[in-house]
């Protein structure tokens, strides 16, 4: 029952024009035309499934890049396929359209995707368009994985060590430039953490590292939020280095503006889709190998103990730990 | 980034009270704890994948009942993967809420939810919840199948008989009830036929029959449309039987309401989710046979011709056949 989403735009030439370039001409999508599509497996290999919508005026606004929305679908959905352990494969895509998007947005949007699926190495397997009154996107992503090797979000045990790829907080600073003219900062500055902030890029250290890694999670819903997804009210986390992950550059800019913006703030922001990930002490040196060659920061910043609750480098308890309830 | 949806309803309260229950404690859904989830291939099956959405005010309405929302995306998605020949496995579900919607909206819903899961035995496999404006909902489902029994949408050949699974028009004719209250017809009548509207049911003749069936799509779009879909550009069909397709009592009702309902607008109308499929003519009675067995009406409504075009029982070609476009 879908008509017309503007003059411009009818689902046929979305379809032919815009997004028959994604599926790669691989056989499971029909070139589109099937009512749906198929997906292969490899043997002693499982299908990983993860979802992710998101939504105008809550995860991005209208007038953000179009490269900025399909840059930060598919970094939420790659961010959980590698937080699994799995390499990316493929995707649908739900596209709830308004008469605010043209063909100029949705030509810009897809070539991102083509972009980002060039260096993912994934392909569009299908979808649907509808119209709604707010831009909405949502997908799902299939990765795979050996099934010895799926990684659990919460099976770490204690005297793991706590690992988180890359920085944090250049996000929260690029959101913060944004939506608070006051903060001080150089304008190349301004510009490299505004863009940190509309094209995150994920850490796929997942896949790489799989073998070697007890539990995993992205940084999406603040760092100590998804911290305690992993301890899962079982065991704690003692961190000794969290100020490691928080780069030279960024805590000179905090430094010029402590009244507007705190280190502690920066832990409670998701958006950089860094991974936290435990493994077990024996694979120190592999797991800092394996960084190495993937040019991959690693910081080894604590590791989990007995008690509940996330404790800094004095053993204090950092109190009630925030983080947004999530359902995937 | 998400926060809560009103003061009942956290993303916690709804997965926790509501939504847990849907995961039939596979062991891929990692009791929705992960990042994402798994399923698990069968050795020389294919995994089909399908996804729709529905949308406040155009799919559906606020006050229609919530068991008819989730009856409806239940049905769109079954649907097709029954036209592909498959069985139905698991799904995901993203939800896109607005303040209206309460707790007991959300438990009505997620009840159907489990009551079409238990008939047709598939599981919740993860999600997504979000806050829009309009009330959107949209779902991926997988199925599996045998490699070689996948059905295409248009891999017909000449010759081909083509078939129908049950009535068409009941959903049109119960939609017609709601938006135009001249229509005459008995209390019991409107009942039954605004019910067929509200809680369509997807006909699973596809999995039962794929060793027999060359091409097939389910009516969702408008019955010719749907079959100029099978037919791509490259055959034609020839229709002598179509008016079985009506049932007799249907048939009445347009006879006593003739200036405002025609045959004609029936299949041009999608929403029955019925089957269009086409099979080599050898395989006719075993094809009666399987309808038999399983209760389902099927009518051989006509056979696939070389001129393209779709022709009725007097050679005449039938112009125009109209259609919504669709993306998969």
């Amino acid at each position: 029952m879908k008509k017309k989403l503007s003059d411009q735009l009818s689902e046929k030439v979305i379809i032919n024009s815009l997004l028959k370039k994604l599926n790669f001409n691989k056989k499971g999508t029909f070139n589109f035309e099937n009512d749906a599509a198929y997906l292969s497996a490899t043997k002693n290999y499982k299908t990983i499934v993860t979802t992710d919508s998101i939504t105008e005026n809550i995860d991005f606004f209208f007038n953000d890049p179009p490269e900025s929305v399909a840059q930060k679908l598919v970094c939420v959905n790659l961010s959980d396929l590698s937080a699994m352990g799995s390499v990316p494969m493929a995707y649908t895509l739900n596209l709830s359209l308004n008469s605010k998007i043209n063909i100029n947005w949705l030509n810009r949007f897809t070539n991102r995707l083509l972009k980002l699926q060039k260096k993912y190495n994934f392909y569009l397997l299908g979808g649907d368009i509808s119209k709604s009154l707010e831009l909405s996107l949502s997908a799902n992503f299939f990765g795979k994985v050996k099934s010895k090797y799926i990684i659990s979000q919460n099976k770490c045990s204690v005297g793991d060590d706590i690992w988180v790829t890359g920085n944090l907080g250049n996000s929260y600073l690029g959101y913060r430039f944004f939506t608070n003219s006051k903060i001080k900062a150089n304008n190349k500055d301004k510009e490299f953490y505004k863009n940190s902030y509309l094209f995150p890029v994920p850490c796929m250290f997942g896949f790489i590292a799989s073998k070697f890694i007890s539990a995993a999670t992205d940084i999406s819903d603040g760092f100590y939020g998804d911290i305690n997804k992993i301890l899962n009210n079982k065991v704690g986390a003692c961190l000794i280095k969290k100020d490691f992950l928080i780069s030279n550059n960024l805590k000179k800019i905090i430094s010029t503006n402590r009244s507007k913006i705190s280190i502690e703030d920066i832990f409670s922001w998701g958006d950089d889709y860094q991974l936290v990930f435990t493994a077990n002490k024996k694979f120190k040196h592999k797991i800092n190998v394996l960084g190495k060659k993937n040019n991959i920061k690693l910081t080894n910043v604590g590791e989990i103990i007995k008690a509940g609750g996330i404790y800094d480098d004095s053993m204090s308890l950092i109190k009630n730990p925030s983080s947004y309830d999530h359902f995937s």
